[in-house]
C-alpha cells in the first residue's frame, strides 16, 4: 500500500475542541498565534471555534472574532461547529467558511448534549439549509451535519449501524453538503470503521461523506485512522497534542493527536503539506498560553527517525 | 474487513522484554504470580526471561527458575531470548520451548547490542541450530531468528529492504525455523510494515515469518498491528501496561500495551482466547511488584465501551 501522491486533508480542531474542553481559558490573541502558526506550517483547515452562548462555553466566546481573524489567513479554510440556527447566523456573519453540526445519533446523548432530540435538531438543520440556500452562490458555507457517537455511545451502548445510515440518510435529505463520522465516545475499532463508511456511502454516495472524527481513549485512533484510510477517506480530524475529546481519564487522550497523525501519514508517503518541525513549533505556542493543561502526543517526546526526510516519499518503502 | 474467527497468538514480553527495562528487580515469587496469573486470563505464549550474564542483566538473573516453573502451567509456550550459543544451552536445559535469538539488521546495532558482527553472530545461530538438531525430536524448542532494528535504526537510519531480506534468507538457510520482525526502534509506519511482510515472504516463504514485535514509540503501534494483520500475520508481541521496549522518552510507551491490544482484536471480531477484565486485573499484580514503574495503556483508564460483551462477535459489526 505505496500511496505515493495521495493528498490528505488534515482539519485542526484544537482551538474548538481542544479549547471547549479544557478548564484554562486561553487569550484571544493567544489562540490568533496558535492559528497563524498552524497555517505556517501547512494547515489548511482549522475548525477555530464553536458559536455557542459564552456561558455555556465562556473558553470560545470570542469565536466571531478567532473567524474574522482567521478569514484573513490565505489558504486555509475556517471552519466552526454550531448547535442551531443561531449559531450558523452568527457563523455566517462572521465569515465561516464551513459549519458543522454535531447531531447525536444517540437520542439519549442527543438529549444531553444539545437538549434537542432528533426531529427537533432536524428543524435547526432544516433552517440552517434555508439559510444558506438564501445567500448568494459564493458566500455560501460548506454545511456538514457530523454524525456523533456514530460508533456507540456512553449512554447506549452500540449505536445500530441500521440507525447510523437512517440518521446520514435524513440530513443528506434535508439539505447537508456532506456528513461527518465521529467517534465521540471513542469506542471505534477498525473492522467497524470500515464496514460504516462502505455503508454510508452505499446510502447517500461517496461524495457526501469525506471525512472522520476520531479519538484516541482506547489507543486505536491511529488505526482506525488507517482503517478509513485504506476504505479512502481522505479528511482526518485531530488536534495538536491531543487537546480535547472529553478524556476520559489522566493519560487517555481524547483526540488523536495531530503531530502523531502527520508522522503516521508522511512516513506512509502520503502528502499532508504539513511540515513536522514547524508543526512540533507550534505546541510550545499552546503550551505558554494555557500552562496548566497537558499536551500528549508520541513523536513530539520521540522525535521523527534519525535521517528522516520529510515530504511523502514514505519511509522504508525504497528498496 | 470482518474476520471472524480468525486466531491471533499475543506474545506476551513483559517479564522478559518488560522487566529487562525497567530498574525495579522483581522478586521471583512475584514473577510466577504474574505469569501464572497471565495465563489464567487466556495468554498462550509468554517470554518469561533472557539467558544473559546475571551482571548484564540482573532483573532476569532467575531465568532458569521461572522457565522450570512456568513450564508446570498447563497450555502455554514458555519463550526466552538468548543472545548466544551459551545462553540456548541454558534455555533448553532449563525447558524452554521457543528461543529466540535476537539479530540487530544494522551492523553498527548487533555490535553494540550484541558485541557481534553479523558473521560472528551467525556462528553462534548455527552452534544453536547444531545443538538443537542433536537434541531428540520431542525435545527440540522451536527457535526463530528476530529481526531487529527491521525497520530503522537509531544508529544507521533507514535500514534498507534488500538487506533485512538478505539477513531473513541467511537465518533460514542457517537453519532457524522462522524470523520474526523487531521494529527495536519505534520507526515503523503501516505502508513499511506491509512492504517489508510481503517481501520477506517472496524471499523464505509465508510460513517461516508469523509474527511481529511492534513498538508504540511515536503513537503507530497498533495501527502497525492493523497493517501486519491485514497482511496476514496472526502473532503479536506485546507488554503488559506497556512495560519495556526502550521506551524513550517519559510518557513515551516503548512496546505496545498487551490491554489495548486485545481490545482492539477483540472488538475488530478476532479471537484471542483472553478475558479482558482478568487482564486488567493482573496489572494490579505487576503494579503491587514493581510500584516504582509506570505502566501504560488507554483501554486500562478508559475501560470497555457500555453493554461490551467480548469473545469475538465483533462491535458495531452487526446490523
Amino acid at each position: 500500500m505505496h500511496l505515493d501522491g495521495i493528498d490528505i486533508l488534515i482539519s485542526e480542531v484544537g482551538p474548538r475542541d481542544g479549547l471547549q474542553s479544557v478548564s484554562s481559558i486561553m487569550p484571544t490573541e493567544a489562540k490568533k498565534v496558535w492559528i497563524k502558526a498552524l497555517a505556517d506550517a501547512g494547515l489548511r483547515e482549522i475548525e477555530v471555534g464553536s458559536f455557542v452562548p459564552a456561558k455555556v462555553l465562556p473558553q470560545l466566546a470570542d469565536t466571531a472574532e478567532i473567524v474574522t481573524f482567521a478569514r484573513t489567513i490565505p489558504g486555509i479554510q475556517v471552519a466552526t461547529l454550531v448547535p442551531n440556527l443561531k449559531g450558523a447566523e452568527n457563523a455566517i456573519a462572521a465569515g465561516a467558511q464551513k459549519i458543522t453540526f454535531p447531531l447525536s445519533v444517540s437520542e439519549t446523548h442527543s438529549q444531553k448534549n444539545l437538549r434537542m432530540t432528533h426531529e427537533q435538531a432536524f428543524i435547526q438543520i432544516k433552517g440552517i439549509v434555508e439559510l444558506i440556500k438564501s445567500l448568494p452562490a459564493d458566500k455560501r458555507p460548506l454545511f456538514e451535519g457530523s454524525l456523533s457517537t456514530a460508533f456507540g455511545c456512553t449512554l447506549e451502548g452500540e449505536v445500530p449501524l441500521t440507525k447510523l445510515v437512517k440518521v446520514a440518510e435524513t440530513l443528506i435529505g434535508l439539505g447537508c453538503d456532506e456528513v461527518g463520522l465521529a467517534d465521540t465516545t471513542g469506542y471505534a475499532n477498525p473492522a467497524q470503521v470500515k464496514l460504516t463508511i462502505t455503508e454510508i456511502w452505499n446510502a447517500v454516495g461517496k461524495d457526501k461523506l469525506t471525512g472522520i472524527h476520531l479519538h484516541n481513549t482506547r489507543g486505536l485512533g491511529l488505526a482506525n485512522v488507517l482503517a478509513a484510510l485504506e476504505t479512502g477517506l481522505t479528511t482526518f480530524d485531530s488536534s495538536l497534542g491531543g487537546l480535547g475529546g472529553c478524556p476520559f481519564a489522566p493519560g487517555a487522550s481524547g483526540n488523536i493527536v495531530t503531530e502523531d497523525l502527520v508522522f503516521m501519514l508522511d512516513s506512509m508517503g502520503l502528502r499532508t503539506g504539513i511540515d513536522i518541525a514547524k508543526l512540533l513549533k507550534v505546541r510550545e505556542i499552546v503550551q505558554a498560553a494555557i500552562p496548566a493543561e497537558t499536551m500528549y502526543g508520541f513523536t513530539p517526546d520521540a522525535g521523527v527517525p534519525l535521517h528522516y526526510v520529510q515530504g511523502g516519499h514514505g519511509w522504508g518503502l525504497s528498496a
